[in-house]
């Protein structure tokens, strides 16, 4: 069976007997061997928490970067292959100041993700334009958090292109367990520090190491102060108040 | 047998001894994974339904779009790979837009098939122009349902890049049954409304989950009012006359 | 031996020990699959007559379009791969609206002929015009029926590129038995109506289904009314002869 | 044995281990498969002969070419696939009229020849001017025949790109009987009406079906007359003299 | 379990069924067989130190350049493929002089480090630029240190195109357990010269011949004195004080 | 054995584990089944010798060229596939024009050949200019004969680009007898009358048929004469001594 | 073990799951396969000395070229495939000159070394300018000897893009016998004169056939009289020193 299936998927691009296409799958496996990224958005503002693995004490863990800045209004938390987001995250940059710049209004959340999902499915193309064009799929997903006129918004844009908008969302290696646990723990009227609460729940139940003020990061999207990532300080506030 | 298969089908676009192109062919069996999307045309206009999957009660079902727009008088349902829709729908807006722009008329609604069916047609060659061209078939199939001076018209487009018109057709997982069912129930002076309850009849039958109002969509297409997709209360009604 | 064979054929245009061209006898077997398609010339013109599959009564059979117009005195029947035979008569089209523009003349049956098979010969070539080339032979054998100065003309066009002028030819999946008839039946001194009789009699005979004015379609070239599609009513009162 | 060979020869120029090149070997079948060609050079003017396969009573003989005209005072004969053939003839007329053109004097025979043996040699290439390159060794050999200021010439090319001058040759299917023939029957004074009758006695003994004035074909290259294909009543008195 | 995993490894870029990237890994492997190269990040300066396999007493050890400058303030250690490296180090001084030029001030060393990660991130795509850019990625790993106005900074960038910021990190064969030792060893307040007596002590451990004036180089980059190599007396000083 | 090796030599320019390249080996391959070419070099000039395999009494064998003139001082004899032959003449004539009419002064005869090699080592790169290249190794070999200011020498070039100056040297299907007949015989005083009878004698030996004035050939590079071809009444003279 | 060796170094640039690039390995074995080369360093200057592999006494030794000159102070001694070392020599000669017209200075040995290294490392990419570049890794070694402001140098190139600058080293198929003797006689203070000695004494135990004045070649780079091969007179006094 297994050396059957081998026989499709090795064109990137190319269908099984069965209709799918192998190679977005297998990037999606990549995506289940990332640390856990989790995103709840609530009627204030957009929340973002990710899973750092600090493998080793002289690793300075400010230096892995899984939450980064889009524009003033959006940011997004990642899992899988980090450095493939990089081109995503550049892409995505260029397309709302291209926007901002054009029309004077920031670049809506939904068409940020969007275009981040175009450029997915654009994986094989030989590049000839500003964007360097994967030979592979991204093997990396994204939660993209956003505030605009339709408030705040969270959207989550996986590598085969699809991308949907959710109330609460987890993706990575412990995905499964925290996204059963959101769907239970999850209620409309949140407000962002019961959501502060609930990501540093769940991401404590599927984390293998303790966790501390150092191995997980927060950021939040809010109408009044856009993106943020929460200082050390807070990061300290929050964690405290866990135990 | 199978492994005999295999010889042929790697190449995107290469014949078996037979005569197929099984890469066609798989692309084909991605619709069948789809969800179901039907079509019914009747003399006062055409309509779309589609069944929605939400997956998660955190998954925002609006944001599953599988019925869109392509011009004022035309839009389109979707069953397979929806990211793939996406330079369909581009390809066919941008048809749709220049007719408009050149000519001062809509585009046919035959013509705007077509279009979509070109484009099918040409994966695997390089990309060279507007459309991004896949190198693979497009793993989806549209209903495309529009008005225009031949009145209202319901066509299939397949990846292969035919296309036929129906008075009635459906595609995606349930579509076996569901073909069946609309031979069976469709009579040429079906009233919207008839349609309407058809096409909720069918999905009911054929979908696994309850129906509901969040896991349909429904749109017509009229002269008077050209594409419109129902709205939540509409929906509402709709299904409420179900039970 | 049948494995050894695949060894030659994947290769677009590579030759088998033998000398022989698969994937060429490949795209010749599409044809074998496609619905039946004929062809008789006559003294006063040409008629075309082809099989149409209505596979569901809510299918349209007027969508069905394998009878075509490529200009006032040309007209083609196809077999096999409809999609495929677009980008045929797109070019042939062209071809024959550059000629009469330029040299004020209409283009001669042999010439358009020629013009589409060597496109044909062309797959697996770059694009790099007007055209796209196909990176497969074509699935499709043409009838190319017309009338120019020599009188009424009927051209055989094969995937292969080869073309020869025929009396009377039958392509597609009952062809084999077709042509048989025809030989049998034909002569010089026919006329149209007696063409018209003999092609429904061959057809009736290899199609499956029973032959109704829905499910055949047949066109003339004349010299007087150059080519037409037979109205619904004309294939009325043709096929009720035949009762 | 067989199956090794096969690994050398799927690359169109590829080197097997014993020096050999197997696609250009098995073009070369692909001429074994054809209808057989002679051309025989006397000191009035070179004739070629070829047999034409009427597989139906219904198929027009004259549309099967294989003897055609390059210019005013060169003719070739084919045998094999006759469509590649057209790339190669279409080559040399532009060739010749480009010669004629810039020096004011008609192509030389061996010149004409070797122009489309270059072009032979050049399959895989990149097309990339006027003349659109096979990706594989054309399937088609020539007998290029022609009288210029060195006198009648009868020239054999092969799909390797090598050229020799011959008295008198054979090629296709029967060319093995058929140049023994030559070899005993060829005399340096023969007439050119001599020619005629062993052209036509030599294709009777390696032609299936019975020889007749359809089926064959004769032309001739003369100082005189240039290039000239019989008509069908020469051809009718030169097969009333076999009788 | 071999032979599946090498049916996806051979494309340069293509992921396997479990989401892996294996020539990325085979790359990272190159390393594992380089010579060891450490770093340490003081408050006053970074250090580097790397082994150097001398495998000849002919073999001119000052011609093995395993530390190289890209900026005054700048230098990286490299441990694998050291050949790979130069394009890497290329990239990064244009980057480093375009960046002083334009701006007017110096490169930060974790742009600097990303810079030379995403050309990590680009290979398998054409050159089209001023980088020659790899077909297969990188085979090296490099330690990054430099100081900006964020102090003392120490990167390990890898053949992946990941990089993390380190206080202490070891590459290379003995990787390790030198970086056990390091993660034992190291603290914050070290100063530079305790740091080159545990980059000597470390390199002791895991190199195979006797550590000696030759086989080992160290370089420092402080804020004062920016990137400099040891010379050969400094060298002789600080491993005089090893024994 | 042959299996394994086969793994290597299928792309056309790929080291196998021995450091060896097939392709260029299998194409000299091609040349051991050519027929034989000799030449000598003697203080007056330098003589080429070629056997001709007139397979047919019909075969005009003036039109088997395989000694043909570079330049007034220059020719060369070849062995093996003469048709990839042309294209390596080609360029060494034009190399040889080009640097006469750049320095007023005849190309050497070591640079004529050098030119010709690097032009074999090129095989596989894209063609981008006057010369058509290669796909794969050229199947021939050459011995370049001339006369410059270093006096008559002659040159041995092979399908791998290398090439060695002789006294004497043989290639093709005889050259190994031959070549050790040369050395028997040769000597450094030897007219160019003694070097006639001495590749008359060494092709009679190695030819499979009875040597005559028709099937070999000879042409002589001579400091007053330059380059000329033997004519029939010059062979006739030289093979009547042998008798 | 081999089999499985084999999947992973048939593209010409990949790693194999231990990190290795057979490819270029295996050119590593080409070298093995070539005649011995040796190069010595001394305070007054380089000794270059190579062995000619004479298999014929009709073949002008003097036409085996393993020692060119790259500029007035730079020489390079080869091993293995001595056509690729053209492309190789042709581009270290460009640069110097470049070098030399450019800054009025001559070249430094070992950036002419780092320039040919650079070259070898991009074998695999698309030429694109002056230089033509391999498919494949250069097959052969240089020794580079050269004299500039340092002093005299000799580096050693390898296919694989790295280089390292030795007091004495020999490559070829002798090497590891040679690289051993060498280690033992050689001491910095030797004299041109008993590098000669040396090197010639080392080659007599390596060559196969007896070493004379016409199999071996000599060069020297001094300050004095930069690059020069030795004369045949010379090489007379150093061979007959031997005796």
């Amino acid at each position: 069976m297994f050396l059957t299936r081998s026989e499709y998927d090795r064109g990137v691009n190319t269908f099984s007997p069965e209709g799918r296409l192998f190679q977005v799958e297998y990037a999606t496996e990549a995506i289940k061997l990332g640390s856990t990224a989790i995103g709840i958005a609530t009627s204030s503002g957009v929340l973002l928490g990710v899973e750092k693995r600090v493998t080793s004490t002289l690793l300075e863990s400010s230096s892995i970067e899984k939450i980064v800045e889009i524009d003033r209004h959006i940011g997004v938390a990642m899992s899988g292959l980090t450095a493939d987001a990089r081109t995503m995250v550049e892409h995505a940059r260029v397309e709302a100041q291209n926007h901002a710049f054009t029309y004077d209004e920031p670049l809506r959340v939904e068409s940020c993700t969007q275009s981040v999902c175009d450029l997915a499915l654009r994986f094989g193309e030989g590049a000839e334009g500003e964007d360097a064009i994967m030979s592979r799929p991204f093997g990396v997903a994204l939660l993209v958090a956003g505030v605009d006129e339709n408030g705040p918004q969270l959207y989550h844009a996986e590598p085969s292109g699809t991308f949907y908008r959710y109330d609460a969302k987890a993706i990575g290696s412990g995905s499964e367990g925290a996204q059963t646990e959101l769907q239970n723990e999850y209620h409309k009227s949140m407000t962002l520090e019961e959501a502060e609460d609930l990501i540093l729940k769940v991401l404590k139940q599927v984390m293998e190491e303790k966790l501390d003020a150092k191995n997980v990061q927060l950021a939040s999207v809010t109408k009044e102060k856009g993106f943020r990532i929460y200082t050390d300080e807070e990061m300290g506030v929050v964690v405290g108040r866990m135990q």
